[in-house]
């Protein structure tokens, strides 16, 4: 096994060298946003234009990600690299991370709609697989100067001062009524095709379901907290991990989205499985995640409550997000 | 007039007034936040419940408002004031800011939810009305370390350092295809009343014809390039003046809520209208908002292009987002 491959030193090691490579990463992020407040970078019409409208990609973005990945094969040469812009710029869209190779899995500029209009909630986001495990996972949002961090066994931190989840003494339940009382999390996404009963349509009825007051939607109305998108599956995933958010539900995204938010948020105590319900919501198995499924329900870290563990909280609430979401259609084009 | 009623340096002892305030009331607000963190503070549970489940008041709240007001009141025993908090104990829900009288115009604590979670998009927000026109406003979102600052005449600041907006070198036109390229930044709000052709349902429906595809939507799709809600209307507005979203459209939030904001967004060269379209979109006259009009629909600052000036280019932008949004039912109960 790949996973006993590595000694706590040796992984010591890699999550001092990870932390670090994604500071100077975001330090470079910020830099190259700076350019423009002052008027001497790219304007907003220099990027160029990828699959849609919505798919802006930035010369930042390959430069950073060229910076990762170089940093990276020249400490070690022997381990694997996934990167968002290598991979978009090859012809097929299979899933490369090898279970038997420790592999890296990048994303230099998770967000990057709201870096080109500079709202805040952008990130690079840096993971390493062991075993086909999220095993460490650095996310750093540096307009925020929010760093984001964890190594399976060592906890997981915000700013590596404040463990993760924030309210831990004691960590809070899930609510008696979840949704109910939770702050959900959901993003609208690329795929914006006006079809009958496309991915757009499953998504709002979803939405509007664990939004609409309890009674209503035919029994699925869940009245949930709050609704929040911030336009970063990472993002997403890190403030699920902290605890601010309750539920994070989303398709369409990739591994280097979420790997290395998985990796924190199972660190902090969160759960993660797939967001399309299964066939008996209320009965079935609920798996762990698939790194490469594109399909994600995140729950916060949750304590016990007198009736039930926190994991029985998390699943309760699992099986209550399942019974109000659609199936959503994201496959993996080209596989 | 009241406007006239204050020299150019009173206006200047008021703002640098305001700018301190704001800081000590969110440096309060954080402190409380950070309690929680050690487990001393509050739990979920301890909250209040007010109107519905989504709305939850804690003491904080009420605590930082007090001290606000009193900062006030001992050194401008004159002006007015118009706290979330006090108006929300009286009996009515009359407009209450006296055009003839200076008035301070208070959130405490916008982004209630987001900071019960410790989401960090919760903020104070505190406006300085004058003429019945918001002249100062500052908005401190402590968690974030963003403090936004403006005084007519004097800009619109983030940390009093960096001018809004962040891009401004220059400052780049609507977009040619707007709601095309613009982030679109929207709430789902506290009124989820499953009822047909309600709000709730008024608000979906609209943002789904900002969110879908061009042609789509019997032609109101808008494709616009994200779609953001963050549960605060104050930092919705912040980001907006910022440049960081293009458009916020939203009812149902009151004057405390959008005062500061107004006045900080108009300093940077927003523009802030009426949410609900009128009857003739494309033609009707574009009014100023009205500040306790429970409407807004704010568009950032914007730049001339080689075919019209900045102002045309927003004006555009209104009539293409009327032209895709639902009338909104938000009247003030009891007035």
């Amino acid at each position: 096994m790949a996973t006993t491959s590595f000694t706590e030193t040796e992984l010591d090691e890699i999550f001092v060298f990870a932390i670090q490579l994604g500071k100077d990463a975001g330090k470079l992020l910020l830099e190259a946003a700076q350019l423009r407040f002052n008027g001497n970078g790219q304007s907003t019409q220099d990027f160029v234009e990828k699959d849609s409208a919505v798919d802006i990609v930035t010369k930042t973005d390959e430069d950073v990600e060229e910076f990762i990945k170089t940093s990276i094969s020249l400490k070690y040469p022997d381990h694997a690299f996934v990167g968002e812009e290598s991979y978009s710029k090859g012809s097929s869209r299979a899933y490369l991370i090898d279970d038997a190779a420790p592999t890296w899995c990048v994303d230099p500029l998770d967000g990057t709609v709201n870096y080109t209009h500079l709202f805040p909630m952008f990130c690079v986001s840096i993971a390493f697989v062991v075993g086909g495990k999220p095993t460490i996972g650095v996310i750093y949002a540096p307009f925020l100067n929010q760093l984001f961090t964890a190594c399976r066994g060592r906890g997981a931190w915000l700013n590596e001062t404040q463990r993760l989840p924030l309210i831990r003494n004691p960590i809070p339940p899930m609510p008696k009524n979840a949704p109910g009382g939770c702050v959900f999390s959901c993003e609208w996404g690329k795929d914006r095709k006006d079809r009958p009963d496309g991915n757009l349509y499953r998504k709002v009825e979803s939405f509007l379901n664990m939004a609409a007051e309890v009674g209503g939607r035919e029994g699925k109305g869940g009245m949930v907290h709050g609704v929040r998108s911030l336009g970063s599956a990472t993002m997403d995933l890190a403030y699920t991990a902290m605890g601010a958010f309750d539920i994070w539900w989303e398709g369409g995204c990739w591994e280097w989205d979420v790997a290395a938010g998985i990796a924190i948020l199972q660190e902090a105590g969160g759960l993660v499985t797939t967001a399309n319900p299964p066939e008996s919501p209320l009965t079935a198995k609920i798996e762990e995640v698939k790194v490469g499924s594109r399909l994600y329900l995140a729950i916060r870290p949750a304590g016990p409550s007198e009736a039930e563990s926190g994991r029985e909280g998390q699943e309760r609430t699992v099986r209550e997000v399942w019974r109000r979401v659609r199936e959503l259609d994201y496959t993996r084009p080209g596989a």
